[in-house]
């Protein structure tokens, strides 16, 4: 029964990291990031950069690959949402 | 030194989960996703899910809460990015 859970929570992690892949490569490829929420990611990759050092911390290899992914995609988001703030683009 | 690990998990699950506050209030209230992923807000959700289902199996109280609450925006999120894709806006 154990190997179920355990596989419950590695494909929980690999959905909700690989998620911000297409979120990502659409922020990218159609440069719009009107709808994105600055505050969502500002908070978010601070929580994510506390799940990368908790998992480090604590040795556990999914917490941390999963949260180092993330944390590359969405700090990626958030570095096009910025761009377009500092050009004036509508927050 | 232990409570300072806990405070880091649950500093980390605090922040990821009420980041989506802003981005589903943003979504509602300018009633704009263009920018939102359908693909990611999809694979979030079913991972929000089984973090769910793994959180509550485990009896862990914290995964279920925070993932309890993040489901509850993240699918208002997915919902109102549907709505627009059934009304045949730009997806």
């Amino acid at each position: 029964m154990a190997l179920h859970i355990d596989t419950l929570g590695y494909g929980a992690a690999f959905l909700t990291t690989i998620s911000f892949i297409p979120q990502a490569l659409k922020v990218w490829r159609e440069d719009n990031t009107s709808a994105i929420s600055l505050g969502m990611y500002s908070l978010f990759v601070m929580g994510i950069l506390l799940w990368l050092v908790y998992g480090a911390y604590i040795a556990n290899y999914p917490i941390t690959v999963a949260n180092g992914i993330t944390l590359c995609l969405a700090v990626s988001i958030l570095y096009k949402k910025l761009q377009h703030v500092r050009a004036g683009r509508k927050l």
